[in-house]
Formats: C-alpha cells, sequence, structure tokens
C-alpha cells in the first residue's frame, strides 16, 4: 500500500499532522508493506526566494490579524505539537519560500531518504533558534547531509533553479487534481484521502480500511497472454 | 500515475513486453507523470544461486519437451524480440537465480536507476554472449556500476544475502495477493491490470484507461481538519 502526503516545511499543521500519522502507522500490523512519498505543496508558492519575514508579521500583514490573535494562534500550536511531543518555536520564527526544500525532498526521494529529510526540515523550522530562511544554501545542505544525502548532490541541487523544479509544480498539479486545496493531505492506494492534521485514530482506521479495501484488479485484454510462468513460458500464438 | 511491473531477469516474454510497454509509455501525452516501479516475481524460486544450466537443458528437464521443440521456442522468442528491435540469443543461454538481481533491483530503486538497471540486466541475460549467472558476484557488480550504481553499494548487498530479501519476498507476496501468476504483470494505479507481452496497443489503450477514470478520493473523516492553505492555518477547534 502507498500513502502520499501532501504537505508544507512551512506548514505547521503537517507538522503535527506527520506526528499523528507516524504515531498510527507504527501501530498498524502491515506498516512494512506501506510505502509513505511526501508530495510537494507550498502555500506561498509566489513567495521570491530571498523574502523572508517574521511569521507574526506575516500573518498580521496576510490575514489582518492582530500581533495578539497571530501569536495566540501560534502558541495554540504549540500546545498541540506538544501533545504530540513535538517541539515547537512559538516565538520569531521565520517565514519564507520552501520551493528549493521540496526540490531537495525530490533529491532525497531518489536516495531512499525522504522521510528522513522532512524530518529534518520540519525540526529545523518549528523546533530549532537557527532560521531555515535567512542563512543561505549552506544552511539546507546541512540538514540534507543532516538527512543522509551527499553535500555536492544538495549543492548541485540548489545552484541550478530548474532542478526537480517541474516535480514540485507536477506534485502541485496532482494536488489540486485531488481536489486538496489544503495540507497535509493523505492519499492512500489513490482511493481514500484524509484531510488535515486528524488525530492518530483516524489515520489508524483509514490504514485498515484502505488496507481491507484494496481493490482486485480489471483486468485489460485477457486474451491470449505471452507470459511466463512456473511452468514454463506461452508459445506465441499470433 | 504509477504503473507497477512486475517480472523476472529470467522472462524472455517480460524482456519483449518491456520494450512494447516503453513503446506505448513513450507515445503517451501524460508520459511526464507516469512513474514506473519494477517489482520482484521469480520464476524459479527455489534454485539454489550456484545451480546454473543451459536454457534447452532446463527446459527438457523441467517440461519434458525435446531439445527440438524447446529450441523452437527459443527461435520464436527470437524472432518476436528481433521485431521489437531487440538482440536474443537463442543458442547456449544459461538458467540460474535470479534472486540477488532482484535484490539488486531493490537497490537501485533506492537510488532512482531502477529502470536502467533492469534494462541491463536484460540485454546481458538474453543478448550477449557472457553469461550472468555463472561469473560470479563481480559480474553484477560490473552491470549495476553500468546502470549508475555504486560498485561498493552493489557489493554490500551481494555480500549481505539478507540485504532487500524481504522487499524481494513481499512483492512476489503481493503478485499473488494481486493474481499474478505469470510475468510480466502490469498494474496501473493499483485499479487496472494487464498480463503478458501484449501488443503496444493494448498498453496505449491501459494507460489511456488508466489516466482517463483515475477515480475521485473517498475522503474519510471530513470533519473539523486542523489544516493549513493559501488563506492561512484552521484554529483548532478541538
Amino acid at each position: 500500500m502507498r500513502v502520499e502526503i501532501w504537505s508544507d516545511i512551512a506548514c505547521p499543521w503537517c507538522y503535527v499532522g506527520k506526528a499523528r500519522f507516524d504515531k498510527a502507522l507504527a501501530a498498524f500490523p502491515h506498516r512494512d508493506q506501506v510505502e509513505v512519498v511526501h508530495r510537494s505543496f507550498e502555500l506561498d508558492p509566489g513567495r521570491a526566494k530571498g523574502d523572508v519575514q517574521p511569521v507574526i508579521a506575516m500573518l498580521t500583514k496576510k490575514y489582518g490579524m492582530s500581533a495578539a490573535q497571530a501569536q495566540a494562534g501560534e502558541d495554540n500550536l504549540g500546545a498541540q505539537a506538544a501533545a504530540e511531543g513535538l517541539e515547537y518555536r512559538t516565538r520569531d520564527r521565520d517565514h519564507g519560500s520552501t520551493f528549493d526544500m521540496h526540490r531537495l525532498l525530490h533529491l532525497a526521494k531518489e536516495h531512499g531518504r525522504q522521510d528522513a529529510l522532512i524530518q529534518v526540515l520540519y525540526t529545523a523550522n518549528f523546533a530549532e533558534e537557527r532560521s531555515v530562511f535567512t542563512e543561505g544554501d549552506e544552511r539546507l545542505v546541512e540538514l540534507a547531509v543532516a538527512a543522509g544525502l551527499d553535500a555536492d548532490d544538495a549543492r548541485g541541487v540548489l545552484a541550478d533553479p530548474d532542478a526537480y523544479a517541474e516535480e514540485v509544480r507536477a506534485d502541485e498539479r496532482e494536488a489540486a487534481r485531488l481536489g486538496a486545496s489544503g495540507v497535509p493531505f493523505f492519499v492512500l492506494d489513490r482511493t481514500y484521502g484524509v484531510s488535515g492534521a486528524q488525530p492518530s485514530e483516524v489515520f489508524e482506521q483509514a490504514l485498515a480500511q484502505a488496507w481491507g479495501e484494496r481493490s482486485p484488479l480489471t483486468l485489460i485484454d485477457q486474451g491470449d497472454a505471452d507470459a511466463c510462468g512456473p511452468e514454463g513460458c506461452a508459445v506465441p500464438q499470433r
């Protein structure tokens, strides 16, 4: 079974939702047969790479909240994160473009390190004092290396703005096609969807349901198949 | 869209069917959004690593064919391969265990080199004079390197019989669950199946059909989702 998770590094609910999903997955009896794929979704796709501002300032400017309202939201998210055992820095976090991080996540996918990298990026963005947005590419290289990637591979991707750019856009188009307007968005075997940071129990139910209802295949052209089996290979009929 | 292909390196129809599928995929307008995954299926899972014999001898012994019948089958397969532009060595090929090659294909998956490796292995087994079964692990290392893998990574997998062994077995269990008793077996988005080396036109039709009918998701728990979207992050309701 395959679970695809659309998310953004700048999305607090993705950070919390991932922990809730992981808890459900760890308790799932068939977890060894579940493949998790991370898909790109930028909450703020138009933001330029160097355009960084404090989260609270972004919230007040973009959504017309008061600074107190914005801070209350952050504190609330901090409490939700803490309930999942996650650190969450509620003060002075930055907001910026996550496009390069998504490109690195596609590099990581090719090396089987995607889940490791998204975890490293979440921790760096939500729990650590240092900003993931203001220290330049070498900070991202450092995080990629912490996730097991090769430093030069990561540098190469960051130096070439086209590297994996189309893969990020393709994920985002696919999210729109599947009806995901927000993240996190979980898709199980392209059959079931779970929207948002639902409680672990919902993910447990979704995993069990999708597993139990894995649909039989519709065979296309059941005519004379030239195939090999334990009893040998068919002789061509055509 | 995802296409999973169950096959064995020792399966001539898999070699031919892969070429037919590739032709259909190359003509498919949405090919950039198609992910191909190779899955393991051993035609002869009980064969020991060192147990190598000529294909013709295997066919006469295992299936009670005459040597002439077995050779006619090989010649026929050679003609089918040639029709796809593939070289096929109809004389003196060997048969042996493909378990280690499947383990290497799982390593290759982690490095985005799976399609390259299966192609290299097919060519080595079906078109080249040298045997892939009798020259020891270093021959497989050489082929892995030709597909872009790291030699030491490949050596490490070959030296450890448990490396990716469970992944191979899991693929084989999944094939049985999906009703595949022979290979090649193609599965499109876990919805449509195509059994055997069908003509390219069948694969074209299958790709178009699976693409057109990509099913909408069933959402589990549509209640209050804690999610972030372009308009900001939901405030917890719980």
